[in-house]
């Protein structure tokens, strides 16, 4: 039976294995429900990266630059992390650099997988869907907060594997946790991540819209997927 | 406020402080519950070791000798990872070195806090009732398996958060999280442990009764403290 998965943060990665693996990487307020979000929209590609100057490279060679630091902009990026700024017109047919805290960290360090995909609740089904249909394993990383484990990537984590529970064996602990921390929170998210610590920075910045928005579920039928070093959107 | 935080496993220690905090430490399956029962049955002292070797060395000073490896015990050691071994006569006033695969190990890194406890269900309220008392923060180290997360220790660590919450803020999602499996599994830890890993591993060696055991609260009302390199009951 095929297994799946779940490492908390970054910092656990060394415990895990991406051998005959699937990566899904989720952080889901805001930079991968920015990215599935940006894919849904038209963005041709994005590249991760990891400062804030290789984002200025990147955007001196024509690509929009996007940034987060601390969730919030960076001076002179036409891209945030808030993921209504990637629901315009121009964005459609362009390539983006991105760089967040935690996301692209986190997409980089799991290069030596089969496949990386980004996740997110906006992306869920999509995501199940194709799982199903590939032998390997699937290793859920929630790229978590400076290392520490947060509760929305978790979250996700335990949603994925619920979906995908009748197929996959649950590896470890970390896997029951995430499902069920799930399913107690599952009718109302928004609610259940109330007193969250990212919900608390979050809410100092006034993006209670953002957060509303990165809870919902199935939106987009898109698998943004790792291509050498640039995400594109997978036909699925 | 005084400030609860924990930590899911040692391999994620370098994310928290340890400065002005009282850490406790968890190996619920079984190397805290082990030490617990122990000193509730008039042990003098537990000197947690790092090695096998180590322990050998101790015996021949005349203590007794506890070890466990992947969840077995060591040819010629008179006490394993069994609660049950340590409610004997012959271990009033003894002095023991206790080596295990996770929950000694959790102990000596944690030696630049103001204490170390020694937390388990078995213990949870003499242990609360301690830290309300103290003018420090709080760390739960959840000694995990082998670097990873796993239930019994995170519940643990949720059930003393639930014990503290109303004079403690919770740190991190770490808190909230662990908090927040206990709250859902509370009603029957027994049968909400039962597809979880470290169960599954102790059930092929067919100790159930340990695990029924190490579940139960507040059993006993000793709260044991390292004092220098040995683990002594502190007077509460």
């Amino acid at each position: 039976m095929k297994q799946i998965d779940v490492c908390l943060t970054p910092d656990l990665l060394h415990l895990h294995t991406t051998e005959n693996t699937i990566v899904v990487v989720a952080d889901v307020f805001r930079a991968t429900s920015c990215m599935v979000t940006a894919f849904a929209h038209g963005v041709a590609s994005i590249i991760p990266v990891a400062t804030i100057d290789e984002c200025r490279v990147w955007q001196e060679r024509g690509y929009l630059a996007a940034a987060e630091r601390n969730a919030r902009r960076v001076d002179g990026f036409e891209l945030d992390n808030s993921p209504f700024t990637y629901m315009d017109d121009r964005i459609r047919g362009a390539n983006i650099a991105m760089t967040t805290t935690n996301g692209t960290l986190a997409i980089t360090r799991s290069r030596n997988a089969v496949k990386v995909l980004v996740g997110s609740f906006l992306n869920l089904d999509a995501i199940a869907r194709y799982l199903k249909t590939e032998p390997y394993d699937v290793l859920v990383l929630c790229a978590g907060w400076k290392g520490r484990v947060n509760l929305e990537d978790t979250l996700f984590a335990g949603a994925l594997v619920d979906r995908l529970k009748d197929g996959f064996a649950m590896a470890e602990d970390s896997a029951i946790m995430a499902n069920r921390l799930y399913c107690d929170g599952k009718n109302n998210l928004v609610s259940y991540m109330a007193n969250a610590s990212h919900i608390r920075r979050l809410q100092r910045l006034g993006i209670q819209k953002d957060i509303t928005y990165c809870l919902q579920h199935d939106l987009y039928d898109v698998v943004p997927v790792l291509r050498g070093t640039a995400l594109v959107s997978m036909a699925v």
